[in-house]
Formats: structure tokens, sequence, C-alpha cells
């Protein structure tokens, strides 16, 4: 595993949302090691605020999986929010069936998870007719609430980690449909704090509600021949119909031609803002 | 109102999701009038099964809410469907607090609804404290629920049609934070069932995964001038990061530059499905 290059002091405090053992947890220890401090939150407002309010020096987040999609509430919060992203990764999401040591599948009653898992997992949980499914809040927590309360009859859907973290066994390993599912996350500290530029560029911008707009804002980055990985819109509140858009550009903002894309679209856009350019890991 | 303008038999069936008086029930009425026989579904899957397996003529589905964005589960289901959009609508969502004839707010300790409209009505309810707010699969539903029950310490939050159709009271009207909250709904139907044409062309596609490969996709409908109102991309199930991309025309099917624009784009795109091309209502 590359950690980051950035000098993160032993100890530093990252917030991410959900339980230890969630896969945002498993993203914070890929980018950052495992010196620093998790501070998990329950939802991810809190988990932009932690960083805003220096409770936090960094934070993760996930931005979008392969099967589900964007996660437009951060894309929602990236704007809404100065942080300024530094880094990117990307986890295969495993779901595993865990349960207390000993358990087996036949003594399954219940089975409790994120309603997203328990979707990606449909096919192992069509043949288990006569088992109860139930939604939680996170994964890794389902896994915690099934060892506080005892429960021998139930199961939860969670990460290998999420089993070891909360001393549980894995009655079934790999059970999701569909094995290409990955997570992408981006690690967050506040403006300034460290040095921009890296593999990619993220920005979010508006345009003017014109005829080919879109297309000439997209042309400031084709003239350059610099690669688009990433389209988002979201809507902007209290204009019905009109959109912020989210690219990510295959480009290192120290480069003469990201920064001369990005002069391009200002004359373009009413509003842009640069959300981070940053390695991945 | 202006109805279709197509023959539609009195007595159709046309499928939604929710109960009667649901946001989607009246877009049916604005769009099909009051002479088709509602069909109501748990589910946006049920909505189009019952449509392609003949158990309805016609269905409305939500496409898009100016303040939640984009339902991404019913762009999903009309790239995997054969269906095809015949018309669109858009309204105003109002959200009410309904409750039994006679109960008053000060009464009022639960408060039911879909979890968009409580986010939507946050406003009011962070004002009631000590009064419980419980998610509901439907605003409709939840407003039967209160009624079926006999709960005259509960509320629900849903539209002032949902209050007539269940013989329930308005104790408060308009009580979403932001009044610029419309849902644009589509209208569909099996292939080939009605002529195509209209005010609007819609279309999904999927690119080779090459640079500048999007702009020159927009560029086929910008050098013919034509106006888009709508991008959306979605992950492609198996194929980790890339996406199918979902735009809105505003352009006629039937046109010379329409025509031309989608045969150009099929150079480009390896996949491309006309969803339909459609008159407003």
């Amino acid at each position: 595993m590359k950690h980051t290059p950035f000098r993160i002091s032993p100890g530093s405090v990252v917030a991410f949302q959900g339980e230890l053992g969630a896969f945002s947890h498993h993203a914070v220890r890929k980018i950052f090691g495992l010196k620093i401090k998790p501070f998990h939150c329950l939802a991810f407002e809190e988990v932009f605020e932690a960083v805003t309010q220096k409770k936090a020096e960094l934070a993760v987040i996930p931005i979008e999986n392969t099967l589900a999609g964007s996660i437009h509430k951060n894309f929602d919060l990236l704007a809404r929010h100065s942080l300024e992203v530094i880094g990117e990764t990307s986890l295969r999401v495993e779901h595993n069936l865990i349960a207390h040591p000993g358990v087996r599948l036949r003594d399954i009653r219940q089975i409790y998870s994120h309603p997203a898992a328990l979707e990606q997992c449909a096919r192992l949980l069509r043949r288990l007719k006569s088992v109860e499914k139930i939604s939680f809040y996170d994964t890794a927590g389902s896994v915690k609430f099934v060892r506080d309360r005892g429960l021998r009859q139930a199961a939860a859907i969670a990460s290998e980690d999420a089993a070891r973290i909360y001393g549980m066994s894995i009655v079934r390993r790999g059970i999701e449909d569909e094995p290409e599912n990955y997570t992408r996350f981006l690690a967050l500290a506040r403006r300034g704090q460290f040095p921009r530029g890296g593999r990619k560029t993220s920005i979010v911008f508006g345009l003017k509600n014109e005829p080919g707009v879109l297309f000439k804002a997209l042309s400031v980055f084709a003239l350059r021949n610099i690669d688009l990985t990433k389209i988002e819109s979201r809507p902007i509140r209290g204009k019905p119909w009109e959109y912020l858009f989210y690219l990510d550009l295959q480009s290192d903002i120290r480069s003469r031609e990201c920064l001369n894309a990005l002069r391009h679209l200002r004359e373009l856009a009413p509003y842009m803002k640069i959300l981070g350019s940053y390695p991945t890991f």
C-alpha cells in the first residue's frame, strides 16, 4: 500500500461516516495508514462539519459506486462546504455474511444490513426464503448490533474488516451478485493545508441557461486534449431545471493546459469552484 | 387542462407507483384526464412490468425533482425495459399536514410521511420538537395509514388530493421549506402504440472509453443548434467507471435536424436507444 505523500502527524484525526469497520474506514486506512485516529460519524454532514470545525484534520467520503452510481448527497456537500479534495482511492466491495462464531447458515432467521448491501446480495437472499431481511443504517453497524445484542439466530452483511473488528465469524464469503463492485472515495482537508496537484482535478460549475452552453464548457477541455473521467449534474435549489455540473479531469492543476482550460471555462461559467487537484492511492 | 392528443379509450388502465392520491396519481390525471382506471403499484419495477405484461396500457413515472434531482431508478428502468416515452408533464409539489377532521396542530404527537417529504418540510418539523417523525414508503400511503388505524394523535404529510381521497383534513397547508419544488413525470406505453413526435426527444447511449468522446457526442447536437435540457449519467453494471448517458433534446424526431443528429450520434455511440419523442402537457 502506498500512503499519502503528505506529512500527516501520527494521531491525526480522520472523520468518516459509519461504524469502525465500515468500507469508509477501510478507505481511511488505505489512504492514511494505520497511525491515524478514526473519528466515526453518523451522517455525511457530520463528516464535513467535523473537518470544518477542526474536530478532525481530515475526512474520507464515498463519492461513487460502480453499481449504485454517484452518492449525490456528497456532491451537494462538496459544493456547499469549502473543503478541498486532497486524494482519491477505490476499493472493491466484498460482502460477507457475518454471525457469532459457531452459528451456521441454517441457524439464521434474520439478516441485517444497509439496504444497498441487501440489494447487492439479492441472489443469496432470494434463496434464503424464510429469512427476514432487515434494513440497517450501516453495514459495519449491523455487525455491531448483532454482536451487542447477542443475536445467535441473526447475521449481518458487511466487510471482512467488520467481522474482525467485532470478533465475529464469516459464514459465507463474497456473497455479492456482481463481483465488479467498486466504491471510489475522496480524502478531504481544509483548504490550503496541503499542496495542490496530482493526476486528477475536480471542479464544480454553473452555466447560463443558453443553447449549446454545456457543449461550449466541455470544449475548453477537448480543445486541450484533457480527458474527462466523470460528469455529474445536480439541481440548483430555488432554480427549477437548472443544474450544477461536476467534472473530474485527468489533468494536474499545475500544468499549463489545465490552468488555461480553467481560465477559459471561467469566461463561460458564472460560477466555478476548484474542488481539488490530487493524487490517486 | 390540456389532455393527451392520443386516442385513449375511456377505462384504459394507467399504472403508477404509490397509493391513490400520490403525486404520480395527480400526474396521471393531468396527462390522461379522469376517465382512465388508475392501477397503483408498490414499486417502480412493478409499474414497468404492468405495461410490458399488458396488465396496464399506460404508465406515469416521476423522473426528476427540482430539489432531490434525478430519480435514478427510473432512468435505469427506462434503459432496461423497452417502453416508449409518449409525453411529459411537471407538477408543483405542495406538502400539507393532514389529520383526522377536528385534530389540531397541538394534538399531534407523530408525523408520518415519505423521507423526502419529511426532509422537504424540515423547517416546520424542527419547530415541532416533541413530535416524532416516522418514515413511510409513500406520502399518500401515510394518510391512508393514519386514517385506517384511527390515529387521532398523528398526522401525515401529503398532497391536497390525498386528503380529499381519504376524507381527511388539512391542518397546515403548503408546509414545504422551498416553494420552488417541482417534479417532472413521463408517460409510458409499449413501443409503437402511439405516433412519435413532439417538443422533446429523449435518448440513452453508451460511448467508447476514449478521450473527448462525450464532447464529440454533444457536438452532433450543438452543430445543429439542438438544445439539451438535461444530461444524466448512470454506471454500467459489470463495467466499472463506464457510463450510460441520458439526454433530453429540445427537438422533434420528425425534423430533419433531429434525424441527422441521431444518425451522426450512431457513428460515435456503440449503443443508442431512442426512449421517445413526445409532447409536453
